[in-house]
């Protein structure tokens, strides 16, 4: 499994990817999944891939050669072509390996995530189907995942706005997502790659691997955690209130009930130390089940 | 679809369930996914459903007229045969169904949650699978989710501990994790069922039902995106540092630094006002995937 994320604001472009590739429980690898395409000052692009990995590697290794070669993403004239170029790879892998893959019942499973920017345009971020199609990720959804993708989303949900968020922010909730993602999912391991892209840099020069014992990564792990339960404990306060000794009835929904934390629980933060919540480690690991119908 | 959780503590149990059913998209019904059985004084148990409605209709059916003869449920000597009870019905049902839907390519599914106490015992929680196999919560892995378990579980990872954790933040964490799961999930919905049962009790008391449009629910949900962004801040910084006009290389791997914020941001909460935190209302919807392989 996989999870990759990336977003697009105002002011650019943030593009995360964990590492871990498996090939059953058993069989654990680290594999990169954050690919760069530069010519300084004219384009970029990011590629995030999800899926088979023999089947990314292959998209991948046509991409390059293409693009080394001054074809494809080297002369795409805007992003849409871009993420044309970047599908019609799919489907040229698809040509050659999907027959062979389905005779054994294997599924052709690879999704990309394109971000990056060309000279005069603004940045833009696409999603590519295994079909090779491209969605665009817009104002009103500025973010794209893809691989493990819902335990990281919430955060997201509550958090990116694309003419409000800065981009330090966003690589903030991006390293969150990611790491929650980890936290829930053990499909999903380090190291985490972080690209930042600003509007109009036309180079790639900021980004960086969070190994898994990264002192950066465990610090913000654990001040998100700290931060959590400070959060909850500033919430209303939920109280119970026994309806009596009878079955529940209508007549009883008031038994539970919101109100306002106590003075303590709001203003015992005035020296703003995280330390100062307890903290605890909850636990890491509990059987969930894979979404029935409800 | 549906998202139901049920967590143990050392203090008792939360219960929580939403109500969205729906056969396609242009047919979505409201139905109450949670269930009590009460004998006062000596024994409690909560079901949660998830799964072809039909098919949770009939077990219940059958758990609630054994119950009210006298048999099942109500004479389970432990919360472990109550389970067993549960599974029995949920057999039952299979033999009855399965056959008719698996030659119209239905699969049979179905899983429930059953937490209670009976008299003398502690309070427990398990998952019963469409087999009819059930699962228990424990100390280190104190809750259990059925249907869209994934977007509502990394608050409840970070958060919930059987020892520490009060029945009234339990109860805000499951509403938390509710709300989450709605907002990025339009296939769960309200109301929200929540209950909340306290060590021998033997009774069922503190419940309430959110309406989707409960002042209460509202506030929760708007503290909970005020207070997420307030902890954002406080999390220590992300700067770019740009590395140059080169392409990326290792040696640029710090181009990404985490700094701690500025004073601004973390003492500037001494009022503990949420209010002073400028509230954007993030997009609501956003194409995802289906889990692809990494």
């Amino acid at each position: 499994m996989t999870y990759c994320l990336g977003i697009v604001t105002k002011h650019g472009l943030i593009m995360a990817s964990d590492s871990r590739s498996n090939a059953g429980y058993d069989q654990v690898n680290v594999v990169k999944k954050m690919h760069t395409f530069v010519q300084p000052g004219e384009r970029v692009f990011v590629v995030l891939t999800s899926g088979s990995l023999s089947l990314t590697q292959s998209i991948m290794t046509l991409l390059r050669r293409d693009f080394d070669a001054g074809k494809g993403l080297a002369t795409a004239p805007s992003m849409y072509d871009a993420a044309r170029v970047v599908g019609e790879q799919v489907r040229r892998v698809s040509d050659i390996d999907r027959p062979a893959l389905e005779r054994d019942e294997y599924r052709f499973n690879v999704h990309l995530i394109l971000g990056g920017q060309v000279k005069g345009q603004p940045p833009e971020l696409y999603l590519v189907y295994p079909q090779g199609n491209p969605l665009a990720a817009t104002e009103e959804s500025p973010f794209l995942q893809i691989g493990e993708t819902k335990y990281g989303r919430p955060i997201l949900d509550r958090g990116i706005r694309f003419d409000r968020t800065t981009l330090e922010e966003a690589a903030k909730y991006a390293l969150l997502s990611l790491d929650s993602t980890m936290k829930s999912n053990v499909t999903v391991g380090p190291p985490i790659d972080l690209l930042a892209y600003p509007v109009d840099e036309l180079n790639v020069t900021r980004q960086r691997r969070f190994a898994a014992d990264d002192p950066d990564l465990a610090k913000i792990r654990n001040r998100w955690e700290q931060a959590l339960r400070q959060a909850i404990l500033r919430l209303p306060e939920v109280r119970f209130r026994p309806a009596g000794a009878r079955a529940a009835t209508a007549a009883q929904e008031e038994s539970i009930q919101l109100v306002e934390p106590p003075a303590g629980a709001t203003t015992g933060e005035t020296s703003a130390s995280p330390a100062m919540v307890e903290t605890s480690q909850p636990p890491q690991s509990q059987h969930s089940q894979q979404q029935p119908k409800g």
